[in-house]
C-alpha cells in the first residue's frame, strides 16, 4: 500500500533565491506534522484525532453562516469568546481564539519572547514547541521528564521567559498534579507559565483555576481532539484581560472566519454530544492499554486520547514501518525509539491494530 | 444608531502581568480593522467587502467539507495550490496558502526580516504593514507617494530587505505600471520584493508573471474581494519553489481548515461567476466616480474595488462621522485626511451613500 507523505515538499527544489530568506530559518528543518492520507479505508492512528464525527449541529451551523461568506468575520470572536467563558467561568476578556491552538503557541511565542531569550519545557513532548522557539530565534531550554514523567524538578528552578506544560502530556499522556503547575506558577511570576491542554477533555482535572488565582499562567485549548473539530481549526488561550489585550495585537485581525466561528459555538453548545464521545474514547483507551499490556507493553497511564506504548530495548521504527504497510497508521517518534503512540480509534479500529502486532509479534517482529 | 466597534478591547483592562509581554508589543497600538457591526441594515462601504455573494458551489462544497471534520486537513492544501496553479500557469510547488493575505503578510515578515532589518513601502498604504514591521521588530522604511500616486523614485534606491507594494494601492485604488514592478525586482536582487494584489482581480494587469523571470518576487493573492469570501479567510503567495518552502517552515502545518480549502477551490473553479462580480462593481465604480466627480470630489483613478475621493483643504472626519450616523460606514485615515475610501457596493448602496453625502453638502457639510 502506498500513503503520500502530504506534510513534505513536493519533490526537491534548488536553493535559488533563499538567501532571501532568514538564516534561523533556512537552518532548521520546519516541524513535519504526522500523515494525513486522502484514502479512507486507512486505520488512522497517527495523529489524535478523535474517531467519532462532531456534533450534528456543527454542519447545520456551518451551512447558516456559508450563506453570509462575502463578509468579513467578528475579529474578536466575540460570541464564541462568551461561550468559552460561560463553560469555563472565566471573563471573556481573557480568552483569545485562534486556528487551533498551534496558532495560539505561535501568538504566544510572538507576544513574549524576544530574541535571545529562554523557552522551557519537560521533553519529550509536542514538538512543535522546539520549531516555534527557532522561528522566534528563542533558546529552548529542555527538561528531560524522569521515567515515570513526573515534573522534571529542574523546572522548578529554571528562569526561562516562557515555561510551557503539555499536560496530558504528547506523547506520553500522562499528567503532572494540578499541585505542581500551582508551584510553577507561583514560584517564578516574571515569567509566563503556559498549559498546554490540548487533551485535557480526556483527563480528571484542569488548570482553568490557575488563570484567576495567578496573572503569570495562560491555558490553552483545542476543539481538534475532543469535539472531533481537527478540521475546523479552533483553539484558544485563556489568561488575565491584560495579558490577553496584549496577545490580540500580535494575532491577525481576522484569524479566525465565519465558519470555524459558527462551527466551534455549535460545539460548545452540545456538551452532552463532546461528554459521549469522551467516555467512549476513555472505554476503549483502557481495552487498548489491557491488550498492549497482556503483549508485554509498558503502557503510561494515559488521560488522552492515545496511549504510549514501550518495548524497552527494543526499536518500535519497524513496527510502525510494517503496520503502515498493512494501512494502520500509528505515530514513531526518533526522540521515544522504543515506544509507539497509538491514537484512540474505535474498539474496530483497536482491535484491527492489535491483531495486526499480534501477527507481527507471532513473525517474529521487524 | 448606535454601531459597536468590535475592533477595540471589551473594556478598559488594567497592566497586572503585562511586564511579561515584550517590549515592542506592548508599546505598539495594534492593528484597528475597520469596524464589522451585526446590524445587516447599516449600508457598509467601510472594508472593502464584495457586495455580492460567493458561487453558489461554494455553498456546496463548504456542506460536503462539513461532513467530515473530525480529521485534520490537507497540511498543504494541495488541490488548491494545483487550481491556482492551473489558473495563473505557475509551478503549485511556489504557491503557499494562508488564512487570507493578512497571514501571508505575516509568514512573510517572520521568515524573511530579522531583528533590526529594514523594510519598505511606499505610503500611504495598507496600515497592516507598519504593524506587522513593528511586531517582527524590523524597522519600516516608509516611501512617500507623489501627489499622483505613481512609484517613489526614492524606492528604486532603497537597500530594504524587503519591500512591498500593494497594486492596486490601498487607500488610492491606484495603481502602478508593470514595468516599474519589473524595475524594482531587478535593480535590488537582493532584497525581496513582494507584491500585495489583493484587489488585482479589479484591475487591468497582474505582476504574476514576474515570478518566472525573478528570483526575488512574491506575489501575494487573496480571495477575499473579487471572490466575495471575505469570511472565508483564504489568500495565496505565488513564488518560486524554492522560496516557498522556506516559507512553509514558518506556516502552522494546519493553518487552513477543511472548509476553506474547499469553499476557495469551489470559488476557483467557477471564474465565470467572480467575472460577473467584478463587472458589475466596476460598473459601479465608475458611476460612484462620475457622481462623486459631480459634487467637486477629486476622485484618483481607481482600479480596485473602492474609490479614495478627496477634498483638498477640508476634512472628511466630519462626513465619515455623519455619515456613520445615518447607517452609512465608509473609511477615514488621520493619514489620509482630506479623503474618504468608499467600497463599491451595489448602485443602490453607492446611490444611497450620494444622497447622504448631497444633503450633507446643501447642510453645509459637518
Amino acid at each position: 500500500m502506498s500513503i503520500q507523505v502530504q506534510g513534505k515538499k513536493d519533490r526537491e527544489v534548488g536553493d535559488e533565491g533563499t538567501g532571501l530568506i532568514r538564516g534561523a530559518i533556512r537552518e532548521m528543518a520546519g516541524y513535519v506534522p504526522g500523515e494525513q492520507p486522502s484514502d479512507a479505508k486507512i486505520v488512522k492512528l497517527n495523529t489524535n484525532e478523535n474517531p467519532y464525527p462532531a456534533s450534528p449541529r456543527v454542519q447545520e451551523a456551518v451551512a447558516r453562516a456559508s450563506e453570509r461568506l462575502w463578509l468579513y468575520p467578528d475579529p474578536t470572536a466575540r460570541a464564541l469568546r462568551e461561550k468559552v467563558a460561560d463553560l469555563l467561568g472565566v471573563d471573556a476578556a481573557g480568552v483569545v481564539v485562534g486556528n487551533g491552538s498551534d496558532e495560539i503557541l505561535t501568538l504566544l511565542l510572538s507576544s513574549v519572547v524576544d530574541p535571545g531569550q529562554t523557552v522551557a519545557y519537560p521533553v519529550p513532548t509536542y514538538s512543535l514547541y522546539d520549531s516555534l522557539v527557532a522561528i522566534q530565534g528563542g533558546v529552548a531550554e529542555r527538561h528531560p521528564f524522569p521515567e515515570d514523567f513526573s515534573l522534571p524538578e529542574s523546572l522548578l528552578r529554571s528562569r526561562a521567559r516562557l515555561r510551557i506544560v503539555c499536560n496530558p502530556n504528547s506523547p506520553s499522556g500522562t499528567v503532572v498534579p494540578q499541585s505542581d503547575l500551582e508551584r510553577l506558577a507561583r514560584t517564578f511570576p516574571d515569567g509566563l507559565l503556559a498549559i498546554d491542554e490540548a487533551y485535557v477533555d480526556f483527563a480528571d482535572d484542569s488548570a482553568v483555576s490557575l488563570v484567576g488565582a495567578h496573572s503569570n499562567v495562560v491555558v490553552l485549548r483545542t476543539l481538534s481532539k475532543s469535539y472531533s473539530l481537527a478540521g475546523l481549526r479552533v483553539g484558544f488561550a485563556v489568561t488575565t484581560p491584560a495579558l490577553a489585550a496584549e496577545i490580540h495585537k500580535v494575532r491577525d485581525s481576522y484569524n479566525v472566519g465565519r465558519l470555524p466561528q459558527a462551527g466551534a459555538l455549535a460545539a460548545l453548545e452540545d456538551q452532552a454530544w463532546m461528554r459521549a464521545n469522551v467516555d467512549r474514547v476513555r472505554a476503549t483507551r483502557a481495552r487498548l492499554t489491557r491488550a498492549l499490556v497482556d503483549m508485554g507493553y509498558a503502557v503510561l497511564p494515559s488521560q488522552a486520547n492515545f496511549v504510549l506504548a514501550l518495548r524497552p530495548g527494543r526499536s518500535q521504527a519497524g513496527v510502525a514501518a510494517a503496520l503502515r504497510e498493512q494501512g494502520v497508521l500509528v505515530r514513531h517518534f526518533a526522540e521515544v525509539p522504543h515506544g509507539l503512540r497509538i491514537s484512540i480509534g474505535t474498539d474496530e479500529e483497536v482491535d484491527a491494530l492489535v491483531a495486526r502486532l499480534r501477527s507481527l509479534r507471532a513473525a517474529g517482529d521487524p
